[in-house]
C-alpha cells in the first residue's frame, strides 16, 4: 500500500465548459482509519454527466465546493476496517470523490459482491442501470409496440435504455451526435433507428425516424433536443426527466422550450422527473434482471474506462463533450 | 321566434390582446334545419380563456378561422328538430358559437335536464366544473393535508378547484390578481390564503403562503407564475397543467420557465396535462357529485353574467384581463 493520497481538488466552477485546468493535482497522506470508520481504496471511479451538475449548485445533493476534493461515485476495495461488518478485501461502492483513499463512516457505503465484474458493478449492475431501468419502467411505464426515444442515446444510460424498451417489445429510437455514434447504435446496439440531433435535418430526422410520433422520451438532455421531442410526442405520451445537460454549462438563463406547458395541455403529456436514488427499496430486484439480463447477452453492458488517476480531468471534458460511448470510467491502480 | 339571425364572425386574429374590434357583428337569416339536424336558439355562452388559444392554432381542437362565426361552448333550447331524439323545448349543451340560432347535427349536443339551473348548466356542472374535478383527482390526486396551489384561483376553474381541494382535506392556496380578488378567495371562497400576483413581494409572499411547500399546484396561466409555483414546490409534488393564458397573448417565443425540465428531477415532480374531453366516459359520476356539493352549499357556484349577445366581444376582453369572478356567461334572450 502506498504512502501517498492523490486527489484532484476542484478549484473552481468553470465560467462555460469544463477545462481540465479547473482541477488541481495534490498529495496528501494517506488518512488514519477513524474510530467506527473504514478505510477504502478506490479501484473504479465513475465519471457522469451530473458532476456538471454538482458544480453549478444543490441539485438532489450538495454542491461540490471549491476546495473539496472532486466528489464521484466509486468501487473500492476495504484497506483496513474499524466497522464491523466490514474487513480488508471487501469490494465496496460509495462517494469517495477523485482520490485514491478515502476515511469513511460505513453508511455511506454498500457491499458488492466479489463475483460480479467490477466495470459492471460501476455501470449497468449501479447507478447507471438502475437510473435506466428505474426511468423506464416505473416513469416512462412503456407497453410493447410503443415508440421510445432516448437522448444521449449512445451514452452510459442512454445505451441501456434502447436495450431494454426492446426487451419490452417497443420500437427504439435514439438521439445521438454524429452519424458514426448513430450507425453503431443500430448495427451494435439494436437500435431501431438513430438520429444525428448535430445534422442540419434533425427535426425532419427525428419524424421520419418516428413515423407515429413518440410515446415515451427518456430526457438525458433538456433544452432544444427536447424542445424537438416535445413537438413529435404523440397524444398521451410521456417525457423521463432524467437530466438536462444541455443546460449545465449555461452561465446565466438556461434554454427552455416555448412549447411548455401549452404543449402538455394539448397533447395530454406527462412529464415527470425522478432520481434512482428513491428506489433504494427495491435494488435488489432491479439489480438482479439487470445482471440476468446481462449474463444471457440480452443487454450488452458498453464500458469506456481510461487508465490512471492522472486521466479524470480529461476524461470528465472528453465525456461532456459527447466524446464517450457507454458507461465511462477511470480505472486507478 | 326572430327571423334574423344575429352573429359575431371573428375577423383576424389579434397582434396581441384581444380588442372588440377583432370581431363583426352580422346578421343572417335564420338557417334552415337540414336533414338529420336540430335547430337550436342560444340562451347562454361561455367565455373561456380556451376562446383565446383556439385564434392562435390548433390546440385540442381545431382552430377559428378569419370568416367563421366566433367559436364558443353554448347553452340553448331545441327549437325544431329532424333528429329523433331532440324535440323543441330540450335544453342542450353544443359548440354553437356566438349566434342566435345554430342548425347542427345532434352528435354534436347533449341533452340536460331541465330541472337544473342553466348557470349551473354552463359552469360548474360542464365543461368548467369537470375540468377542476378530474384536474384536481385524476391529475393532481390530493391527500388530505396537502397544500394545493391554484393559479387563476378567482377565475371558473379556479374557484372550484380550491373549494373542491377544501373538501378534500387540503390546505387551499389561491393565486389572483389584486388585494380585492384575494381577500375574497379568503372570506367568501375558504381559501386557507391567497396571493396577488401583481404586488413586488409576489414570490416571498408564495413561500410565505405555503410555508412547508406545495403538493399540487393546479396551472391555468403558465408562464411567470408557473415558474414561481415550481420553486415553492415540494419533492415528489405534481403541476396540474391545465391552461397556459399567460402565453396566449405573446406573439413570438412564449416565455417558459428556465427552471425546466431541471427542477422536475431535482425535486421529482410529476408535471402533466389534460383535456376534460378526454373523461367524458365518466361524466355522469362526476356532474353527479359536484351538483350534490352544489345543492349542499359545499361548494358555492361564482357566475359572473352579462347581457345580451351584443355584449360578448367586451366581456371576453374583459376576461381575458382578469376582470371576471368565476364562470363568466353571457346570457341572450
Amino acid at each position: 500500500m502506498s504512502d501517498v493520497n492523490r486527489q484532484w481538488i476542484f478549484t473552481r466552477a468553470p465560467d462555460g465548459a469544463v477545462t481540465p485546468d479547473i482541477f488541481e493535482r495534490r498529495e496528501a497522506p494517506v488518512p488514519d482509519v477513524g474510530p467506527g470508520e473504514v478505510l477504502v481504496r478506490t479501484r473504479l471511479l465513475s465519471l457522469d454527466p451530473a458532476n456538471r451538475a454538482w458544480m453549478r449548485g444543490r441539485t438532489y445533493r450538495e454542491q461540490v465546493m471549491p476546495g473539496d476534493v472532486m466528489h464521484g461515485f466509486t468501487i473500492g476495495e476495504v484497506v483496513a476496517s474499524n466497522a464491523s461488518g466490514f474487513e480488508a478485501g471487501d469490494l465496496v461502492e460509495g462517494m469517495n470523490g477523485w482520490q485514491d483513499y478515502a476515511s469513511v463512516k460505513p453508511g455511506s457505503l454498500t457491499k458488492r459482491d466479489a463475483g460480479r465484474d467490477p466495470l459492471h458493478m460501476i455501470g449497468v449492475l449501479s447507478i447507471t442501470g438502475l437510473t435506466a431501468y428505474h426511468g423506464l419502467f416505473d416513469i416512462g411505464r412503456p407497453v410493447p409496440g410503443d415508440t421510445v426515444l432516448v437522448s444521449a442515446a449512445a451514452g452510459a444510460v442512454g445505451t441501456i435504455v434502447g436495450q431494454l424498451a426492446r426487451l419490452a417489445g417497443c420500437r427504439t429510437v435514439g438521439i445521438a451526435g454524429g452519424a458514426d455514434k448513430c450507425d453503431w447504435l443500430v448495427r451494435e446496439l439494436g437500435f431501431d433507428a438513430a438520429v444525428d440531433y448535430k445534422a442540419a435535418d434533425f427535426r425532419k430526422s427525428l419524424r421520419a425516424a418516428c413515423p407515429s410520433g413518440v410515446d415515451i422520451y427518456f430526457d438525458n438532455v433538456g433544452g432544444q433536443i427536447l424542445d424537438a421531442a416535445l413537438a413529435a410526442m404523440k397524444i398521451g405520451g410521456r417525457v423521463v426527466c432524467c437530466g438536462a445537460v444541455a443546460n449545465y454549462d449555461v452561465g446565466t438563463v438556461p434554454y427552455s422550450s416555448p412549447a411548455l406547458p401549452g404543449v402538455l395541455v394539448a397533447k395530454r403529456l406527462r412529464m415527470e422527473g425522478f432520481i434512482v436514488l428513491d428506489y433504494a427499496a427495491r435494488r435488489a430486484e432491479a439489480e438482479q434482471r439487470l445482471a440476468g439480463w446481462v449474463e444471457s447477452g440480452a443487454v450488452r453492458a458498453i464500458v469506456d474506462v481510461v487508465d490512471g488517476l492522472e486521466q479524470a480531468p480529461a476524461a470528465l471534458v472528453r465525456l461532456l463533450d459527447g466524446g464517450n460511448r457507454g458507461k465511462m470510467a477511470v480505472r486507478i491502480s
